[in-house]
């Protein structure tokens, strides 16, 4: 018999596991990895003040009172080139012409917009609005001040934090090494995707959906074998995936029937610790989770939906924990509220993930629930989503709103 | 003067453009890639009856009235082996024993779940329960049927789609070729991140946030070069890359100052056609786009968050639509509704996007403007996404709700 827990139960022991190693790697590899080191700022940026705009680098109190009937009267001062420093301060009355992105003068604090002032002769100009002091300027440490955390560990690399890092000079982040996740096929009935089926044999999907899954959430999958129901086989082939992978997940055989080996086989890994045989969620119940040092070993059903849909909703949080990422951005749930198109019965005690459809209509997105047996794959490639039905409800009515997690 | 269109108009001539070449891929390497060809079933799934439970193969009418005071006596033909057709037929009053998975000889219809058995001797059973036909089996083509499209050209693959093709034994997937998005980052203050920065100078940002941003929508960045403001070097650059790249961006010197040579240099490449110099939304009005035989050419702006919000609003359907995505799914707008926490003014006549911050408080979810300019990488990495303001409004007020598109 199986010794059910709940699935809030079953995620709490991402906890006892710890993140894996870490890398540096070059920013053009970083998107989307998890940092394994906060980015702290070494310097200020910018290190110099600097123009938002093509103008005059002033002294702001220069211009204070000009209007187009009144203009200041400036002396050119010079011409400053891009990324060199100004030759000549800035004094009272005085303008150096300055481009976007230039560096100002010592002395001027602001740039007069080009478009507000006109030449007189080559040494002279009209300003005709005034500016404050700062404008049209980024002062020293306005964009990233020295010592301040850009970016904390456990944080998902975003574009613009690489663009963050790119301006402190940081060439490499230290980033979380992505998870090695070893996948096992098990059934006598299941042949490679390679190999023509003979009557009665299918063909090994779980693999390759398990596979996406895992590439999805930043891990890196490895495929162990495709073993027979056979405890020596099965029993091989996990000495084999627990030596090169940082989690493993054995599809098919994880409940108590005539052909199921992995909770036997499991059981002799030495030093595996069994935390869960069998989960209150629907599709899903047969699945094992143990723990062998720092590698969580998982028995996952053989029926393709409920791998997939145990995967989402239990090997997942695993995944990301183990990836060193601390909890995901509180909006980011990936989820769609829809209004549910008819009732949905659920057995109490347990947790149901039901499958739907999403469709448009009249300005209300429709979740439409989708019949099928949990060994279909057809069911997941029509669904766009999952809704949950908590343990203690009956079930779901015509035209609640639920929230749809986005497959 | 600039020659300013609406974004609409802009992300209209995504059309114009056709999307490029495709490659067969193995299914490991196909996640999240995009179909160039429909997956088309061409045989059933399962191509024979299966049983979903562990117990025995029968006529369901051997059945009919059984209960446990009034079991129906089954006599045992054979126990069927996984992976190999079952020697016997089942007749009225006959099972075979049969593993979930199994192939149901001729003659039964469903499988009596062991559960609702008991040997009475070797050769006999009782059954406590009647089974219907198709009762704990999946019927021949029930998951798939031969024909039917599985998913269609156009469509991003997800896990599920990738279990699919395995089913059906596909080993590779027609997938469109990720466009090679070519950089170009100007500014004769502008150095690679690899050097210190002298006074004056600051390092190239934008290469590396548009470079993540390229590769978060499906594209392959490369980068060009690092050009001083000068029209021959800019040139060169483009034409190395035109030869190479399937889209072009130029960061920076895309306005009308006096270091801007970008509009100049593509009037310059033979054959290039300018769509748009200006576009009305703000930051990132000063913004180039122009086709060159199938190469969509953009002039963005150096300031670092104006290029990141222009790649995101109006580069980022170009590089889909070059990779071959028909139309993202309607539910997979990735924003967030959020409450607005004070009042936003804008000018009319263009569209505005405000970085905004989300906080999580009292059960909703605030949307918090962030102050700065766009020069500011910083007011990138404190937000988590953009709201927009349209053209014809003069602000949004306190309170309202706002859909935030997600950084």
């Amino acid at each position: 018999m199986l010794n059910v827990i709940s699935s809030e139960t079953l995620l709490s022991h991402t906890q006892n596991f710890s993140c894996i190693g870490h890398e540096d790697l070059p920013l053009n590899q970083c998107t989307n990895r998890i940092l394994a080191k906060d980015i702290v700022a070494t310097e200020n940026i910018p290190t110099f003040k600097r123009s938002t705009m093509d103008g005059y680098a002033v002294q702001a109190v220069s211009t204070y009172g000009a209007s187009e009937s009144n203009p200041a009267l400036l002396f050119i001062k010079e011409t400053i080139d891009m990324g060199t420093p100004p030759r000549l301060p800035v004094e009272i009355q005085e303008a150096s012409k300055i481009a976007t992105g230039g560096m100002l003068p010592d002395g001027s604090d602001s740039v007069v917009m080009i478009e507000y002032t006109d030449p007189v002769d080559p040494q002279t100009i009209e300003v005709y609005k005034s500016v404050a002091p700062l404008q049209n300027v980024i002062d020293v440490g306005e964009d990233i001040s020295i010592d301040s955390i850009q970016r904390k560990k456990g944080d998902v690399l975003r574009p613009q934090d690489l663009g963050a890092a790119a301006a402190l000079g940081i060439q490499k982040l230290c980033v979380y090494e992505k998870p090695i996740v070893g996948i096992i096929s098990t059934g006598d009935e299941i042949v490679p995707i390679s190999q023509a089926p003979d009557i009665g044999q299918i063909r090994d999907i779980n693999q390759y959906s398990l596979s996406s899954q895992i590439i999805q959430n930043g891990g890196c999958p490895v495929f162990i074998d495709n073993v027979p129901d056979d405890f020596d086989a099965l029993f091989a082939a996990c000495k084999k995936g627990i030596q090169s992978c940082h989690m493993l997940l054995i599809s098919g055989g994880s409940s108590v029937g005539m052909r199921d080996y992995t909770i036997d086989v499991i059981q002799k890994l030495e030093g595996a610790e069994i935390i869960a045989h069998g989960v209150s969620i629907q599709p899903g119940k047969p699945t094992i989770l143990a723990r062998l040092n720092n590698i969580p070993v998982w028995g996952l059903p053989g029926h393709v939906a409920s791998a997939m849909i145990v995967f989402h909703v239990l090997v997942r949080p695993f995944v990301r924990h183990l990836s060193g990422e601390l909890s995901p951005p509180f909006y980011s749930n990936q989820t769609v509220s829809a209004r549910l198109i008819r009732n949905v019965s659920s057995g109490q005690g347990r947790e149901e993930y039901v499958r739907v459809r999403l469709e448009q209509s009249e300005g209300t997105i429709n979740a439409i629930p989708i019949q099928g047996k949990s060994g279909l794959i057809r069911t997941m490639v029509q669904a766009d989503g999952l809704l949950t039905i908590p343990e203690n409800s009956e079930g779901l009515e015509q035209g609640v709103l639920v929230d749809v997690i986005l497959l």
